[in-house]
């Protein structure tokens, strides 16, 4: 009986592998994955990919199936349509349960989740996946936005710029509502969230095309004002009774009227 | 030539398939998925799972990969010890991403995006989705947890109970140390993530067997004293200023002093 190969055997089926461990599935281009599983070929591996070609279906995904799944069918679903397996596999609808901060909950605003996913995805290490987070996160907390504009807006208005201070859905809401004053379930909001998750896209594929070159610097650091509760509340601090790296100042505006004054105007 | 079938060309590979739309691939007894896509396979089909195997699979699994990756592989990498494709595809490694309220951030507790994820791969709806977090997300911030106790500790001490009042891992995280006295970075802490990471798969097991039989009812709802801050602030109201269902009095425990008083002590 003649051997086939296993391109031979994939290629008239088109068929769908979510973790493709074959060689030949791969494009000769892509960035190899150095650390990765041989058995499961974790992490995928990434290609570079147009920040500006990636923000216009991000914009346009958005729409179909809200924030998280905006971001993560924007790099997948186009990595998919350039090179196949593994990637045309992947249940991408799944990621329409971020919405609204994770099924309308207002918390983690769920572009960024879909951008975490996605550095969950492509990363070398856990401890890469932080630092590309980390990145992402302190920009959507620090940078007015959105900036995005799309060819062809879906709602063709005026979106007014705001900084979120907040990785929350609900906080970064309420900032652009108070700034825009557009009511949060109103057009302008929603085309907001649309071109917020084109930015967010963007900036994702800039820290993946840059992220396993070498040439990848942090750009972005916590605030003074942060850096100062940290000081006392994080890990490896006298009091070590809370973690993480979320701007705090705005839900804890209000501190209690025996806690040490850190910061003039707080 | 002689044809071979498509299971005689992929048994023998032990071929890993994320979206295998091929009927072959899938256990007779398992639960159909209505208004499943003939062409992606989307969504996924659920199999009833033993929440007691579940919640210990999750704590060992917590152990490895964190909290997200601890609910998610508890179930998608049971489900693909039993029927194999699709869920043997997935790359389930990814979810190491939500560790620490995503990527340490201390945002949206990990264990409960995990659930969140699985709910949005196996719900038959978006609406269905949001019904399944919205139950999960109340129970976790409402519950005294955690309650699951591991048949072999991994750090065998007593652990305290608390209410969260939060989905936010920094918020949870803080309750819990001011209940137990123990610092947020502490072996305890760790312990208790991973036993919360237990209750938390056990719970969404619970949801997912009885969530597609036409016998499931929400059984947790928004405390009063939430309802009353969403009815001036969230859809349809006078001021729809932001959206969201999460607990408010947790970080907005000092409201302004022209707030309108609603409930008594704040």
């Amino acid at each position: 009986m003649k051997r086939i190969t296993r391109r031979q055997m994939l290629a008239p089926m088109g068929l769908a592998a979510g973790s493709c461990v074959l060689s030949s599935c791969l494009s000769r281009n892509m960035a190899t994955s150095p650390g990765k599983d041989p058995k499961t070929g974790f992490p995928w591996p990434y290609a570079e990919l147009d920040p500006d070609v990636t923000a216009e279906r991000a914009y346009g995904d958005c729409a179909k199936g809200h924030c998280m799944y905006g971001v993560f069918a924007a790099v997948v679903v186009q990595l998919a349509d350039k090179h196949g397996e593994p990637y045309r596999g992947f249940p991408v609808d799944m990621m329409r349960y971020g919405a609204g901060g994770t099924g309308g909950s207002g918390s983690l605003c769920g572009a960024l989740n879909g951008s975490a996913a996605l550095f969950g995805l492509f990363a070398r290490s856990e401890e890469q996946t932080k630092q590309f987070i980390s990145e992402l996160f302190l920009w959507y907390e620090q940078k007015e936005l959105p900036v995005f504009v799309p060819r062809k807006p879906i709602v063709d208005v005026e979106v007014a710029l705001s900084v979120s201070n907040s990785i929350l859905c609900h906080a970064s809401v309420s900032r652009w509502s108070a700034t825009s004053g557009h009511k949060a379930f109103s057009q302008p909001r929603k085309e907001r969230c649309r071109r917020l998750t084109a930015d967010t896209a963007r900036k994702t594929v800039e820290i993946l095309n840059t992220g396993f070159t070498g040439e990848y610097t942090a750009r972005m650091e916590s605030t003074e004002e942060d850096k100062g509760c940290m000081s006392c509340h994080t890990k490896g601090s006298e009091l070590s009774n809370t973690r993480g790296t979320m701007s705090c100042g705005n839900c804890h505006f209000s501190l209690a009227k025996d806690h040490p004054a850190l910061t003039p105007g707080r």
